[in-house]
């Protein structure tokens, strides 16, 4: 964003620099389109920046000389100059406005283990910013403070209560990572307030399984040791396994500063087998988010994608860089943009 | 392509200024390289924008002060403004010739099932820019008026015939989707006129199978059943289903368009077991383009790739990102760049 | 780079301009910032272009006015024009080399099959302007004039003494293709000299294994026959499985100027069953760096990742876009940034 700033920037110093001394030259012509008085902006960068329209939404029909959005003719610049298209600020706000939220959306988060509700804290920063509502709802047993003596069921009952007293409907129910086996439970017993059902690079285990059963045996096993381990029921990940399988592609200070924020995590509802039977009854549409560098389940038959995605039948796959948990706090804006692709109707 | 432009026109404005002013500054010195009367253009963005050579092709060799085209030492620019190269726009025009197309290409794209010739439009037209030789032709059953009463040979006689007709030699067959069933049966008619075949997300089904065949046993199923709800022997999908499993990274307003336009497809060719076995006896060079959010197959043990892809032999695999029937469209300078290097020599 | 390079020029001689003309403009506020005598230089372009920051670790926060480098803040920048950042080169030189390297690394590049040290020219020039030590090793048996009667353990020997007699520790030690078996049989020698083991779409053999033993038969099968019909027992590829197999992504005058400058390989080594019992005990921290277009080994049940990749236990997962043989050499930046992600701490 900052780079096209820049460009921004460089064009309209050069504009007035070019208006002020009126020389003749090729890109002259040009420029007299800019009227005195009415400075015309970028319609890329303004669509950009400052509305949020992706940038691979925008292109220019050279057949009649529109502008399209989504490859859609929207309008007619006032000024075209080596390709790049510029009008006024109000013709785009006006367009800004109409295009950067076709179809609004209200998103409920709800963060993985090892988190707490501040997990999304800059994935919804950029939803807001974006024209999107967002909630994070904490969950029994996390944040600051929490007892960590929960059941499944609390965690579940806690998410409900929330979406209930915020009297929130036609929402994209989201969970990251253990956050998965949480939105299973929340809709099958809300269903009528989920319009879609998100589950970013999350569990979904089948009738009758735990989160801890996904995972292959040596890691189980693992869980199993720092469960016993632990003096109240919880479990803390070694920092070494942390670094390499979660934040793989995060730098060390961002690793370490990521893990300084982890809580032990109840270990009960990890191992709580779950009756998910109604939730796979629903008819509630699905999207399954997978960042291609994600090892927190090994890459392979017991991986990610398609193993847990292929689970929700029909679904709509979106597909981003990143790993397990450092990238959606390292580049939210592109995460939120992902998120949004998942969860539009 | 705008941002780029946007900069080559705040560059060339500000360089007349600079002209102009005749300041003393650091950067003068560079500038007075651009000899009176002779505009200096930036050599990159010349060579990406006007002759669309693709930026990742474009280096410069530090060692030596020469402009690398595909990491060969090309030209010395006659002038380097803070790392960034500019010479005259004939000797650009000359290396722009001669690099955009070092290997003349003629392509013929076949498109796939519920689609008629139209939907290669965009992506032919870029790689006509990019100065190949591109033919999209419609095959039987298939575009406006067409009698939906049609066999697979129908439909491969129909391309054999445009082929034949037209007197095309040499060229790089492409089929998408269904298209690779058609591929591989004209093959098998006219081996000789074939440099190579790219298959794009296409269905290589073995000797003896059908394009069904391919699908996992409930969309054999759907198929099925909307086969027979349907009064003409052809299937219409339902909007959901072609929504999230093959317009999955499009906007609603662009999935809903492309849907508008699909019309029902004949069942009988989909459902036809195809003899292959002059096929895989063929000694044509091959190339898969898959794009990784592509579930129009299920990805997984019988998705695209490696699946497909494998049946193929020793073959090119090149990879985007994008979903089954959407990104051609939307993408299409993305596509034809990723087409080129499935099929170039 | 040329690209960000054209932008500051851009601005730089805009900003030259609109100081001598002094304009009443929007912008111009901003712009007197900009204090005489002292020049402001974008934060972003300098630690980019000139201290090879990724521009990815690059963020502002606009709550509190940073420029934030890996989610950490930094400096308040002097000038803000449109959302861009701009300081003095001195405040950028100090954050620049504090944010570089601020983990030093020496890596150890051993190469693969088919080619020799100068393979890694390109990616070594690269991480050391990122301001790391590196060594890219001959091994026996490779190079200008080596007698290509080898065995497997002369080739980690020539390894071996070179580390030792270089007199390195604390190496991050990467293997690409074959040298993947070679830094295996090395670790095992001086495991105390590694600080991480890097596979670069490596082999790791089981114990017992030999490098051919991880093809699909049909392949062994042809490096058999190629192996009978030389008469120095060495393997030299056919020009079309190497273009289409190995330098999948190039352009044909890339991939024979590659090629161009294999050497037939010794065949020995490649078939030698490796005890590799040591390794399988070791306790080196470990990634594997996967391209993605890669398919040196079939992608799929045999592939890179993650049949071989899984075989390294706990491990970094890194991912890029490119094939086996050609991107090191065509995008050594992108491969180098790739290597640090997976050899940093």
């Amino acid at each position: 964003m900052n780079l096209k700033s820049t460009i921004v920037a460089a064009s309209l110093v050069a504009s007035f620099a070019l208006l002020s001394l009126n020389l003749s030259s090729p890109v002259n012509a040009a420029a007299q389109n800019v009227e005195k008085g009415t400075s015309l902006v970028s319609v890329r960068d303004t669509l950009v920046n400052q509305y949020h329209i992706d940038a691979s939404r925008i292109a220019f029909n050279k057949g009649n000389g529109y502008v399209q959005v989504d490859g859609f003719d929207i309008f007619k610049p006032k000024s075209i100059i080596n390709g790049a298209t510029y009008d006024t600020a109000d013709t785009l706000k006006a367009v800004g406005q109409k295009e950067s939220i076709q179809h609004p959306l209200t998103f409920v988060l709800v963060h993985g283990a090892w988190a707490d509700s501040s997990y999304f804290n800059g994935v919804a920063a950029e939803l807001h910013k974006m024209g999107y509502t967002v909630y994070t709802p904490e969950y029994a047993g996390h944040g600051a403070n929490a007892s960590k003596n929960v059941t499944h069921e609390q965690i579940t009952t806690s998410v409900v209560d929330y979406i209930k007293k915020k009297n929130l409907h036609d929402i994209v129910l989201l969970g990251h990572s253990f956050g998965g086996t949480v939105v299973e439970k929340v809709a099958e017993q809300i269903p009528d307030r989920i319009k879609r059902l998100v589950f970013f690079d999350a569990f979904v285990p089948q009738d009758g399984e735990s989160m801890v059963d996904q995972f292959p045996a040596p890691i189980q096993d693992l869980f199993n040791q720092l469960r016993s381990a632990s003096t109240d029921d919880t479990i803390a990940l070694p920092f070494t396994i942390f670094r390499d399988t979660l934040a793989n592609t995060a730098s060390l200070d961002v690793a370490k500063a990521i893990y300084s924020q982890a809580s032990p995590e109840p270990a009960g509802p990890l191992f709580e087998k779950l009756d998910l039977k109604k939730f796979y009854s629903l008819d509630i549409p699905k999207s399954f988010l997978y960042l291609d560098e994600d090892t927190a389940l090994p890459q392979g038959p017991l991986g990610w994608h398609p193993t847990q995605s292929s689970r929700l039948g029909v679904y709509r796959f979106i597909e981003g860089t990143g790993d397990h948990i450092s990238t959606a706090i390292t580049q939210p804006g592109m995460i939120a943009e992902k998120i949004v692709e998942a969860g539009r109707d």
